[in-house]
């Protein structure tokens, strides 16, 4: 068994992080190095390494992380103007535990980055 | 009514596209500004305007979304390493028409590009 993901030892109270919302399954908090004004991690609980690890099967599991994508969106008042993103693989992920990037909070006219543009 | 979206144009067969996969609800085709090697845009043959119109509690729709986002990564043959972006709200999509970008084709140690690089 590989060490903790550092997402888990968030979830476990190890490393200190600002969370922005959480419920049984998923937990959401600020990314340390932000690309967007609001720019939050949603990572499920349960340590999954990447989103080809959960059966394609499992409606549930998809679903949620998805609607659980926009609750958390809505908590932090962006719910009108953000952008989801999500890596998947070994190879281009950044920590190997799913997550799903949240950004938003844009002033009115302003861009969302260069970095951001798609 | 306005205008249909140019991605109904699109499953319409009134502008043309290269077409990566489709269903009964669904069509995946390449985008025309790709940012990757690999760079299609998954779109639900029905035209919504944003993913804040449908039904937070419609669990089918948002499971459905994210399966068959991977299974035209699979497709694609990308699905080891892939990003899904998903741009949601009327000021931050170009096009008003609930569409996934899937982005892969990075050969084997090459960056996914600073725009890209979250």
């Amino acid at each position: 068994m590989s060490q903790p993901s550092i997402f888990t030892q968030i979830i476990q109270g190890q490393i200190p992080a600002k969370v922005r919302y959480q419920d049984d399954e998923f937990i959401a908090f600020d990314d340390i190095s932000p690309k967007a004004p609001v720019h939050v991690l949603l990572v499920p609980k349960k340590e999954i390494t990447t989103l080809e690890d959960v059966e394609l099967l499992d409606d549930q599991f998809h679903a949620k992380l998805l609607q659980t994508a926009r609750k958390v969106a809505k908590e932090l008042g962006i719910e009108q103007n953000y952008k989801l993103m999500m890596n998947v693989g070994r190879d281009v992920q950044a920590v190997h535990h799913i997550h799903v990037h949240i950004l938003g909070g844009w002033k009115q006219g302003e861009k969302a980055g260069e970095t951001l543009n798609l």
